[in-house]
């Protein structure tokens, strides 16, 4: 799949890497280029504005940004580029995550962040799919596939359900 | 700008335009062609899933949902679709719309939505431009120039403000 | 119990099926006809709609709808029929379910559901008699000694509660 | 419309008859009977207790309660009577009402309330007619003219909007 | 200590008699007269009733009530006596007892419950005492011995510290 | 009446009055004595302190404390009494006064405070005439007299509602 | 007061201006110079870094950050300054303003920022005021007259107080 | 590092002993003299005021409180001394220290808490170093070491996931 830009997921700390998994399984399943780092908002600030400013010019189309608490990664990431920023906030012990959940979606207007569910790492690996599926056909039809399947496990698990309770 | 998709900005209820607004205002001032519906998820389940089913074939690379309380829209959509699907939450009473935010965004795996700030009517449109600018070098420079702009009415507040203070 | 409706038991994943088992066993406890199902408001919103379209025909006179996160579900199912709908919120980590019990029960106007606590199977169960006890006696005194049953119960705790603090 | 159950609809204050008003419009456009009572679970409960008690037997098919606060009202009922008792939880200060919907809808086991969402009173009326509609062939058919009206609606405010947008 | 009223401490369900026991160690540790039973305003909420209308003339002073999620116990036992009624609530996996805490406290205006914190089972019992001391100044002094013993104790602890520091 | 207690009403602020008028003029109006002070935990530990040191000796079988946000009035008096201390929580900007709610009523073991609703000044009155009334017959007569009033005044509201609705 | 360091007061947007006056002016009151400034964690990321790297060197003592919803200023300030960083979260709709506190305090370990509370627009000038003190005796003075003061409003408060209810 | 002022480090009980822990080995790994205390503000309030009024006097620079649930030991602290204090939460089960931290960060105008994150012991330990490190351009050196340490850190956490990925 000629020219299909990769995808970027940035962790703030390698403890976020479990949330992180499923997002790079769903990128790599999909066939999307990943390049995974830790960096974070707080402690490498630096390198975080480097990446963020280059990732375009370096074939990135997308980025995910996985933190937890004061999740500012994705904001920051957000500041410095205009590619498009998955926010993934990491579960916490604060309400389960209301906290990264908050500091990740509520954006001030002008610098948007795409924020998925707490811990949800396979959504956002897949909605850097769709993002990328714009101009590439064969990505749109892969997640057709996905979706098909996706029913199909539903089906089965129904009939299974069915089974059980005869 | 040839071949560039159009966004659809779908509101669940007539009382939602105004929190739309900023984001049709955005997207056409990028030079993205829109769609704006009234169509609800809960009212008109067959013309949403109608809709979504076939966006992507009528010419569309992305959709906006903006929807409150118990905010299906988007994740309806999302189902339907595999285009990337942006939720907008409307603000309400309840806790200022946690109802909206956490109805669009805790969506389950397989499904994600890009959920925006509450009301954050203009980030769901930047949002969509960062969505299309993968493959539209000339939305990407148009961003860089909107990112510049913003900038400079920063550092222009900030002239004032010392005025105001010396 | 001739023509006496039957109950939908819906849940978004197999996941759900322990929070559902006791709304089932209160359904069967009553004599009440069940037909439990696996179907997913995201994942296949085709089987929701169409099991919700034709459910009154069917002979159903109730569905509970079981689902958590952006808890979509009951709402679909709402959507598309005008059987009373009992949703039934799943437990999750974010502040214990909160997300769920909102996107269950702030529907907009015009289309109800009858939300129950988070995780509370069997009160979806017995709310789902109680509707149906409308034109059938029967269920009704089945309700009455199902009420007073309980009522024992809880005198035979402080029973044994007062031998316990002798 | 012979043998059709009566609706009882019960605010804890005249206060609350502001959001019970749309429940009670609702209910005689479907042409059920109302009886619109003030009784409350904390001043009266005696009068709360004996309605309750006598209700299935004085021609009632399902009881609203709207109460806001610490809103016990449709709990008091539900725990003197097997009919379905909806629960209207009121808008109060405390983050838009989350207190009235926490007392309302998280019931123990055993004693099932019908939540619908904060300040919903059209939606506490449409469902008790849902309720009421197993046994009614001509409720059901009123639930579908009216379902279809809303959908009318949406699609009249779609149109509207694309003339506006033209 | 003759004359000194007893002290009710009601539960919702035995479930929550871990919770309630440092309540009534704390009363019998007071050398004050302790009733404790199961009742539920829900589904025996006779018993409730009646208990608390004649409570006072039974010689009791004050009333606990423990219950969680729609915790209506101590609301239910305050409109039936003009007891003072101190609310408990039980901790819930919704927010760790938020449901239980704003069911108990928001009461409406002319039926107060006094309200101790989630879980707070020692404090609900040293409250009931403080109530009963107004006028027997025993009590009063036990609560200052109390007092006494509890800063000794931190007093305790924190030489510990410093030996633990050292 | 003779040798009956006093109430003390302290308020963090004067800007706290609104919120406390009715708790004094439901003291009043049983004929509980008065003191009502203007004292900051934060801004007049001392004579916050000094007060409750002494407020049994001088005649006090009651405390009423009502402070907002970091509410520890009622903690701090609490901590220097083993007076029953009653906190009202005051509203404020964040959910409503959740901040007041859950510093007054969260206690740590051994120092309770009696919590009412949030801006329940009244209640805080009436709980105050509560704890008071063991002692002291009278009141419990005038608290009979009170509750048989509320029931009037509802079934008076009801009576009214009937006619509205004729 | 030489060689006193300087406080500097950053805010998102000039919209907060409002929240941020009384830090201002309490900065003033005590003679601490203060440089004010318009700069956004997400619109102008450079400026920001820049500013906190430098901010030491160029005389800086303490750095109060005013912003709202997801508040990153103070965080990001935070992360390129070891000067101590009072973060001043702007109330805005979502529960008045939970989203900007918990996005200013929860910040992961290694990168503290000192949270003041919601639009506490005069506690971060005063804590400003505090930080300084530890070194300059004359500060500390101020501030032992500035809480002399308060007390003596409060008394005076409670003197009117005593007045009125006469 | 002569005349350097102390940090005192206070804890509300000794269960929060393992919360404080981290900010104390982060005080005495910057050479920061520490004197850590058990003290109450509900059991011993005298002891905590005459700590607090003696602060400064007896060398000390900085307090951190560490408390949980209506947690006004911080506020306690703050309202006896001029001094910084800052304000340490301890995660309890409502919510995960939604209580602490709103009682300890959501204080009067006046009187200024410095509040880190939930159980974030090792922030309050280096805030104090922070705020103590004006006059002390020793400790400022230290930090910008740290703070270069955990740079690295974070790049070796990289570096090792990059062979991860491999």
């Amino acid at each position: 799949m000629k020219n299909l830009p990769k995808a970027a997921v940035i962790m703030g700390s390698k403890s976020d890497y479990e949330v992180v998994k499923p997002c790079i399984a769903a990128l790599k399943k999909f066939g999307v280029g990943v390049e995974a780092r830790v960096m974070s908002a707080h402690r490498t600030p630096d390198a975080v504005h480097a990446f963020a400013a280059d990732a375009r010019r370096n074939g990135f189309g997308v980025i995910v940004a996985a933190a937890g608490k004061a999740a500012h990664l994705a904001g920051v990431l957000a500041a410095a580029t205009t590619l498009p920023v998955i926010g993934l906030p990491v579960q916490t012990s604060l309400a389960g995550g209301l906290d990264s959940l908050l500091s990740t979606v509520q954006m001030p207007s002008g610098v948007p962040v795409a924020c998925v569910g707490v811990n949800a790492g396979e959504n956002a690996g897949l909605l850097a799919v769709q993002i990328l599926s714009a101009g590439f056909i064969d990505l749109a039809e892969k997640l057709d596939a996905f979706k098909a399947d996706m029913a199909k496990r539903i089906a089965e698990d129904d009939a299974e359900l069915q089974k059980l309770l005869q």
